[in-house]
């Protein structure tokens, strides 16, 4: 099987996050930071411990300022309406997941007003349509790092400095950037930055993140026990309690730290440059290929591993099926939950096929493909 | 390692468990219900397979009408602010854990009122007390199953006809007894059930579920990606995808389904049975030891699996300490999350030290505690 929907989530795992997860879970799987026993102890300083990983990778100065969730929309949406109050106004692109935007249209009805920037049809934002959309009542700038659509990396320097000139709070959504495109959140003058821990970050299902900068307040989308305070009704105003209630996935979070040192030791430059070449290889035999339509930039240091297709005029769900059954290659079809970055690049109807490409691919899989493309392309 | 705090986490889980949730990590680790190849395909098929053993286990019809959350927390937090508007009023007891007792004061400064009805020192919630602090205003009755302090099983079942008879919504917090204790929402008049998949139903950490009875109008907590109805910017307002936002833990969610096959396969009544042995073996050899104050009903088929003791005055964390140091007997000492329920029973100030037993707990391990308390109440 060739796994080409790495932007869904990463597969395989390398083996050493498997086997601290498995580790976790059998020696000392208990509730961490619940009791104080030995086993509970090496949980809670394992859950510390993955917070302390994110903090280099990110150059999050204060680990306590990381908090972990189920997964990135629980991040964006926490971001966004812990932030948001009635009567202010946020800014976000076109080129959004539904999990930025589907949480931004919900507030509409709780009177906070948007406005979505539009991508060209490269999928490319232009930093100055967002300065330019800037209103007395805007609190807040929400964009994706990379569209997980077209692979278009956005300029969220030119954006995070935009958003500083105007003291507004900035929002990245990293799902499909954290772990191997560098961030600095400082540099880049994000916020709060969501984070899936499964995709890039190379740890499980079921872990997410987001950081928030010290300072910005937010309200908590949970109460419940936080092994802290517990004499008080009130949910504690200390971090990451406050956004921490109830059992955490202490073998995920363990997992995801095991993940994210991995990418240390392998080089998160290595890694990304390793998929950059599988893409443009990619990208290069496929639009030689009669009938390929592909999307997005296709340039070097602007496009991600993630690339849309289309075969002609055929449907995406209908050559997705020909790769998985015919080749055992898997991809994923239809609107990957961004129906506005679809009608940006004017592929709302047909949909396109969404190739993503991760540390464990090779070249040959990558020759495999093109293979199987060009009869395809032949067929349809 | 003895492990007495199966009621923060069960522990160890069955071997099937694990083997199954790395199996669905290594063999088909993709993100299920996103793509239409065949690993996603197989960990969807996971998914829907755990939500029919989950209905068959609590007899809810609809397996669609179960949704999956991180945590017991967020399910309460999903049934109760998701229910409730300003103006309403809801009933609730002191035996209840943070995780429902925070979300409904939070509410207060919504406009929603509560009740809060006092257990008696055994930590029993007297059903006529609920029917007495209705109101023209009440909308909701929230109550635990199982005390997690004191183990004190409550009478859902006559809770259950209170509110059927006065049109109210009864919401069950399983977590002490999901996996356990018979639970079935339909004789029981559970409107809404909400559980952790860590606990009693042997699944990992960074599961749980809520169960919503078709026709209750529940606002969702997170908007995002559902990979449903992709081209609109609302939330789908089908089930289970309306609860389901972004990318699911569906290794866990597959090592849940495999621990409910498990207690199948046991016999629920078998494993309740095996508990209770363990739990009144300790309470008849407890009671015996000058000094040992046992807290909660002490009597069978009213008392589950979680004994809360003192040892004289000593402080509850020293007494821990002790068995985890010297004995390495993991247990939970302070507050657990439950200050009503300490204030109920009079322990608010010193705790308790609480011993919660799970399946895989022997009677030796119930000697080998019994004599580490005799040694500890002679010292202290």
């Amino acid at each position: 099987m060739v796994y080409f929907d790495n932007a869904a989530t990463s597969y395989p795992k390398p083996k050493v996050v498997y086997d601290a997860i498995m580790d976790a879970m059998m020696e000392y799987g208990a509730n961490p930071g619940r009791s104080g026993h030995k086993k509970a102890l090496k949980a809670s300083r394992g859950i510390f411990d993955t917070r302390v990983q994110i903090g280099k990778l990110l150059n999050i100065k204060d680990p306590m300022s990381i908090i972990f969730t189920f997964n990135c929309t629980e991040s964006l949406n926490l971001g966004i309406k812990g932030y948001l109050k009635p009567g202010d106004h946020v800014i976000t692109t076109s080129m959004e997941h539904n999990s930025a935007l589907r949480p931004i249209v919900f507030l509409d009805k709780l009177g906070v007003k948007h406005t979505i920037v539009h991508g060209d049809s490269k999928g490319r934002i232009n930093p100055k349509d967002i300065e330019d959309s800037i209103t007395k009542e805007t609190k807040m700038i929400v964009t994706t790092h990379i569209s997980n659509l077209t692979g278009t990396i956005m300029d969220i320097e030119s954006i995070g400095k935009i958003a500083r000139k105007h003291g507004l709070v900035y929002l990245v959504d990293g799902a499909q950037s954290a772990g191997v495109y560098n961030i600095d959140v400082e540099k880049m003058n994000i916020d709060m930055l969501a984070f899936p821990g499964h995709k890039g970050l190379l740890g499980p299902q079921g872990t997410g993140g987001l950081y928030i900068r010290p300072g910005i307040e937010l309200v908590e989308t949970f109460q419940g026990g936080t092994g802290s305070i517990s004499h008080s009704l009130e949910q504690p105003d200390i971090f990451p309690d406050k956004f921490e209630s109830g059992t955490p996935n202490a073998p995920g979070i363990i997992g995801l730290g095991t993940g994210i040192k991995y990418i240390f030791e392998k080089g998160i430059d290595n890694i990304r440059k390793k998929e950059e070449d599988l893409t443009m290889h990619f990208i290069e035999e496929a639009s030689k290929i009669d009938k390929i339509i592909l999307y997005g930039t296709l340039e070097k240091n602007h496009h991600a591993p993630v690339v849309a297709l289309n075969v002609g005029e055929a449907d995406s769900s209908e050559i997705s099926y020909i790769l998985d059954e015919e080749y055992d290659i898997a991809v994923r079809p239809g609107l990957h939950c961004a129906p506005l970055a679809h009608k940006t690049i004017g592929t709302f109807e047909q949909g396109v096929v969404r190739f993503s490409f991760g540390y464990e691919n090779t070249h040959e899989e990558i020759e495999f493909a093109i293979k199987a493309l060009k009869e395809i392309a032949k067929e349809v």
